[in-house]
């Protein structure tokens, strides 16, 4: 009755109640599911890093190596990656052979690229066969491919020639040849692409799943619509997490000693950034004593700075992300960065002098405080920019350029800028 | 020859070749392509918003009008959203009543919601249906549907009460009812959920469509994998911008002066929140005068406690958005980064000493200046987590706490810990 039961629910609401209980009741589960029934929920499960070490240590090893099997090829490689080699290797040796292998190719690639993403479970079509005998091979493979609703056309060589929807299959007539009603306009991607290309790619074309090629047009493996989603959101997540200067690993299950070893990096790495801001402004005393009102303005001026760089930052980053921004653009983006920049120095320069002098009826302040602005605001524009840029470039992930970083840079600048204008017109200020 | 050619890309290559070229090359293009082949492109192509407008009253009107009702009516309804009520409805009014009718409820739908997303092209058999005849329906509604690989099963009222895939229907015996294979355990969507809730199931669950249902439970529309991998790409891209405190619209086509009126109402916002903190300052001159060596010191404190709250910040609104964080688990949110915050404090407060005391040798001032950042980054982290969730209370989106906006808040506090510190303990500095 619980297996009954159990297995009318859908797999991802199997996957939750499973995850949420304890090991007692999952050894329940793993008594009254097969390993096959037990592979449809991990692969829609979706677990910490080390959950899945702990789950398959819970399992009878040959119980866990069939589950597995089972799995399609993608998933498996998932769950292997979490595991350490002694127990990867274990696994593989306890599943029959072909898979093994094939588990063991996708293993091989490397990480973010669509080998390392795709699955060897889908259907393939000789050109010269009939829609008849194609409808035959579908309904023969729909129990094991990924997915069925693209059917991919290949030549004696295994080579990609085109594409076919089951859709289009569906409504033509059975006598024909496939390599007549194909489509031959093929998108693919190479095993060793980045995975958010892929996505790009996927995203652009409106396709559930893309196929995967090597070198030769050989068709090697396919990616489905359902891990691209995946990837979308792991890629977005990041980004978001570096503009914040903080880690994947510290989310909302990390305990707070696990929390605080991820972020401290990062702040102790912008404290000696700011050690050394505190060292060049101390050449800056003398001019600090003489007028100590000039301190009271430190806050803002590195504050707008730093939030004016951030927003450079981020339009630069975003727009390399989504392939807005390229060789021939960057120079372009860098222009327009400056313009902007100096149009917002300008406007909140003019605004502080009104500020100051409609506030506290200075004017010979409220001038260098909004000349230092400005200023600020410009270097600020360019650097949040022209970082970014510089990275990529450089081949580094431009999105390591967190807004913590670009901030505490920015306090350099600016702060050099305004104590260097108040040292230079003292005498004025006096 | 230009039409075979041009028809021979796939529709997303035909609309970057619309997009890019002039005015009178598009012009040519609406004389080689009927409505219906534009309308491929048009649910493909992704323009900036007032490019559709623009594009739209380059055609022939009626042309305009034919292709809208040929493309998916979330499609259709996209490109209508972008025209002026007087626009819109002429075209609706040129336009077949039915599918006029169809656009114009899904027009009413509140933005970012199901209904507003949802397309009204899908294939619905009666649960007494056979196999066969499934089938039959199908292979007619292929050309017109949206996607025919998920087949929803209705009741007598158009009730929902089961779905089935096209991977399941072409293995049944041709005999069989539907409502003895069907899949009962269907998961949908209320018209008037949010966008974001929808993406959500459709990731966890690894749907290629997903029905929405009114009240009633009456099927009213389908919303498809390829929408709501735009949903999922617009909502991290917006909570990215919050992030930085920047707007959509400022991306990389947007022109100096267009990118810095975006820019400019956050960083006029935070101008005015950094002179309340100069004026706060100002009560401390007289601290200031006799010790100008404790401005040195401020960017480094400020700057610190901004990072810090901007890494509680992001990690909240993270797991906010990602349903981690609900109503029960908000206090243990809160709980868990007082901890973080503390640990992450004492660490950057025991370093800053230990280096003020190694690089100048200075005890009183180096304890003072770690007690502020101990103090600054636990109070900027708990203003970090807290925020977010209360915005979340009150039904305000959390992303809109941005990274300038807890950075300048937490110059606030953190100053006004400093000093308060600093003014306390004047006679053991000097
Ligand atoms: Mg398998
Ligand atoms: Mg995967
Ligand atoms: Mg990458
Ligand atoms: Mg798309
Ligand atoms: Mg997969
Ligand atoms: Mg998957
Ligand atoms: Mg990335
Ligand atoms: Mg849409
Ligand atoms: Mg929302
Ligand atoms: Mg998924
Ligand atoms: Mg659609
Ligand atoms: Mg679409
Ligand atoms: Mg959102």
């Amino acid at each position: 009755a619980f297996r009954e039961h159990f297995l009318a629910l859908h797999p991802y609401d199997q996957a939750k109640f499973y995850e949420k209980v304890g090991p007692d009741i999952r050894q329940t589960i793993y008594l009254y599911l097969s390993p096959e029934e037990m592979a449809l929920i991990f692969e829609v499960i979706d677990l910490e890093d080390d959950e899945y070490e702990q789950f398959l240590s819970e399992m009878d090893p040959a119980y866990g190596a069939e589950m597995l099997s089972h799995m399609y090829t993608d998933d498996a490689v998932d769950v292997l990656n979490e595991l350490d080699n002694e127990q990867r290797e274990s696994f593989l040796e306890m599943m029959d052979s072909e898979t093994a292998e094939e588990i063991n190719e996708l293993l091989g690639y490397a990480q973010y690229t669509a080998g390392a993403i795709m699955t060897t479970e889908y259907v393939t079509i000789l050109e010269n066969s009939t829609v008849r005998s194609a409808m035959a091979v579908l309904r023969k493979e729909a129990p094991n491919a990924e997915t069925i609703y693209y059917i991919f056309v290949v030549n004696d060589q295994r080579q990609l020639v085109g594409v076919m929807s089951l859709r289009d299959l569906i409504i033509a007539d059975e006598d024909i040849l496939i390599h007549d009603i194909m489509s031959e306009r093929v998108v693919s991607v190479k095993v060793g692409d980045d995975q958010e290309d892929v996505a790009q790619i996927m995203r652009d074309y409106n396709f559930l799943a893309i196929p995967v090629i090597d070198d030769n047009n050989e068709l090697q493996g396919i990616i489905t619509v359902d891990d691209i989603i995946d990837v979308i959101d792991e890629e977005a997540s990041d980004d978001y997490s570096k503009l914040a200067g903080i880690s994947d690993a510290d989310d909302f299950d990390a305990g707070p000693f696990k929390a605080a070893m991820t972020r401290l990096p990062w702040l102790i790495i912008l404290l000696f950034l700011g050690m050394f801001t505190a060292n060049l402004m101390g050449q800056f005393e003398a001019t600090l004593e003489k007028v100590a009102l000039l301190a009271v303005f430190i806050p803002l001026i590195s504050g707008t700075s730093g939030n004016s760089g951030t927003q450079a930052l981020a339009v630069a980053v975003r727009g390399i992300a989504t392939g807005e921004v390229n060789e021939q653009s960057k120079l372009k983006l860098l222009m327009k960065e400056c313009l902007t920049g100096l149009f917002t120095g300008l406007a909140c320069g003019v605004t502080v002098v009104a500020i100051i002098f409609l506030w506290k009826h200075q004017i010979t302040i409220g001038l260098l405080v909004g000349a230092a602005i400005c200023c600020s605001i410009l270097v600020a524009t360019i650097a949040g920019s022209f970082i970014p840029l510089l990275m990529d470039k450089l081949g580094i992930d431009p999105a390591v350029a967190s807004g913590p970083f670009i901030t505490t840079l920015n306090d350099v600048t600016s702060i050099l800028i305004y104590l260097g204008l108040a040292t230079t017109f003292i005498n004025q200020i006096m």
